[in-house]
């Protein structure tokens, strides 16, 4: 799309993260059955329950905002999530995997939160509806919180002095 | 590379992460070139200074630890510099480039932030040497605040709001 105005440029973020949202609820599945620990697996189906309402929060920013989002391909994302892909081909050994998991899903999480954070910073600029800055705050709180608890997994959890054992 | 172990998943991700670096340390030159704000183009020059001091301080890390970096391209890192050399090709508004260019710099910054966040507890776990951690956390701490300077600039510096006057 051609970005003349500020709005355009917060258009083109919405809709680069509404695509990014889109792929990572595909790949999240995929992300918990390959996930060895309990824990990580289920943090990874509990984090693509918000991702999808997170979907449905920018759907309904839209809806307030009387916006129409341009057709944009998130390239970024699909290259994070090809590198977790990446990982789950070629690591054998299933501890391993499990940290490998964790760094590749805290870049996902960290480009969604500096996403998010644009938006908020352009929408407050722009002076969009109030329930429409909420919205993409509760998500990019939840995409906190979710870096947060990878970050606990991998650390007071483990998981990855379970990878260094393992490999021992 | 192959991944069999926890040291071989830290040292995929260092090499990752330099190649990163070395990658930005060719666009930002452009950045600053592009930024019509004088606080921006400086903050993208000094940035430029810092992310040559991490490709150093990792060299380091390599030379401390005595580990040998396998060769890796950072794809990730690929897609968001193309996303922000798409940026200057196509945004004609000087204001409104800058805050775009703001967007794409903090998505950078947050893959770094994820990118030694990783780093640093797998070397924990890995107990390689303090001094080597020490190197990686002052990086990471670099990358914190220069999205933090990269906010300000957008917010109280005033340039999301001159890209909205201007388009006005």
């Amino acid at each position: 799309m051609t970005i003349s105005t500020l709005q355009d440029l917060f258009l083109d973020e919405l809709s680069d993260i509404y695509d990014a949202e889109r792929q990572l609820s595909e790949a999240l599945p995929k992300m918990a059955e390959n996930a060895q620990n309990k824990k990580l697996a289920e943090g990874f189906r509990k984090h693509l329950k918000e991702t999808e309402r997170q979907i449905k929060r920018i759907e309904k920013v839209l809806e307030i905002c009387d916006f129409d989002l341009p057709d944009e391909e998130c390239e970024a994302m699909k290259g994070l999530i090809k590198e977790g892909e990446q990982m789950i081909a070629d690591i054998e050994d299933h501890n391993v995997l499990d940290a490998a998991l964790i760094t590749a899903a805290q870049k996902v999480e960290h480009y969604e939160i500096a996403s998010y954070g644009s938006l908020l910073a352009l929408g407050k600029c722009l002076d969009i509806d109030p329930k429409a800055l909420d919205m993409l705050k509760e998500s990019m709180e939840e995409e906190k919180r979710t870096d947060e608890t990878l970050t606990m997994l991998a650390e007071e959890e483990g998981i990855n002095e379970r990878a260094l054992q393992q490999a021992a």
